[in-house]
């Protein structure tokens, strides 16, 4: 029997919103790959074996995944979210470009799957509606001074901007620069969300400005969607008020 | 009994990539409301109503489901990929805000599903693993001179930028036109890929090069994704080469 690898995205939340092709990768694997916290996601049964991690070094997690599909296993490493989106697929395909040869004809397939900025936006109603962009603030891997760059682009290009890993216990203060790049482009009446655990039993889901957003209350877990001008919200006395994007712009 | 929407993005491909949360609200609607195409690829039940119509009006087909809930239906409104990237739920949201007020305290809810470009992307590898954005390129709600503003400032922002609805037969010259802008931001060498009915039996995948790329094979079923400069594929002889775009990003 030959190995493969399943590079799957668990959704952000519940299991209500993972797909059904994920769901059988995942009865099918013999092996499961992942930072703990995801693993553990994944119901135990007696024939998979589970490889939790801790977070960082994906690579070195990519590269155990591949080993043991070579020798035969059929390995599914698994991401919140979609693996797609700043998740575990990329590293996946460094460990190959940069591995030996012989991994190019292994079965190696991504599936889809629900990431944090489009369930977010579903539970606050259509903030993605016109154009947008994904931004992830960690300068873990890219030099900070590219994300400001991109953020005063992204700003001047009127997008609804998605920013993920916003904050961490080690990088408390890029959020508060982000914020700062931001309000030199946009109004303080622009929309912000902060849309924590977003799924998950302990969801907190914020709407407010960019004039008033706090970014001390946003941590690992938070997705923080910015509005475009356009963005509106309907307010709904004591519910979260929905927040839009429309679909059409005036002549500028 | 108290009506409800749902407004369920089916994903772009096979059942496979509904999420259950999406197949139950499907099974529990009573009436089913969307563009014909998306409406013809749910399973038929005795006691579904279905509303399918044409193209385009999606003002109208929004009211018509809201009221459809007044009346006590639960309705489901369908879209293809996830209905808050360019689907029906930011126009459910315009007319809900045009609406009496009485339309806030319905129960409307969006299900996050899996958009085009994540699940093009699956099939690549990982081409959206670096920072990315998403344009509509239809002119039909906004004007060209800001999605060529746009597309400016992504390509100089370095994002990977998704380009939906590219062309139609209405409109088959905006991607010649978006190519020629990307083309004075970008070399020719940048990696651009053909995503046509992605998950469909139909189903074609080509990766070119912004150089070599012809906007004459693009229809409005293909997603177009132009690389980031980091970029890069994986050959792998006959097959489709992987397509992704590395994690870190070096200083400028």
């Amino acid at each position: 029997m030959s190995g493969w690898v399943r590079v799957v995205g668990l959704g952000p939340g519940p299991d209500a919103w993972l797909t059904e092709e994920a769901r059988r990768a995942l009865a099918d694997a013999t092996d499961l790959v992942g930072y703990h916290v995801y693993t553990n996601r994944v119901a135990a049964r007696n024939d998979l074996r589970v490889h939790g991690s801790d977070n960082g070094d994906e690579l070195a997690r990519a590269r155990h995944a591949l080993s043991l599909a070579e020798a035969g296993a059929r390995v599914a490493v698994v991401s919140g979210g979609d693996a797609g989106v700043f998740g575990m697929a990329a590293a996946m395909f460094e460990a190959i470009d940069d591995g030996p040869a012989a991994l190019r004809s292994l079965d190696v397939t991504v599936l889809p799957g629900v990431t944090a900025m489009l369930a977010a936006a579903a539970r606050l109603g259509a903030p993605l509606g016109n154009d947008f962009c994904a931004i992830n603030l960690s300068d873990n891997l890219k030099p900070w001074s590219i994300i400001e760059k991109r953020l005063a682009l992204a700003a001047q290009a009127d997008f609804v901007i998605a920013l993920y890993n916003p904050a961490s216990k080690a990088r408390p203060q890029q959020i508060h620069r982000a914020f700062a790049i931001l309000r030199e482009q946009r109004t303080g009446a622009a929309v912000v969300v902060l849309a924590k655990a977003v799924g998950r039993p302990d969801q907190e889901i914020l709407v407010t400005t960019l004039g008033e957003a706090d970014p001390n209350a946003i941590d690992m877990r938070t997705l923080v969607i910015v509005g475009a001008p356009t963005t509106r919200c309907i307010e709904r006395g004591t519910n979260t008020p929905w927040v839009y994007t429309p679909r059409w712009l005036s002549e500028p």
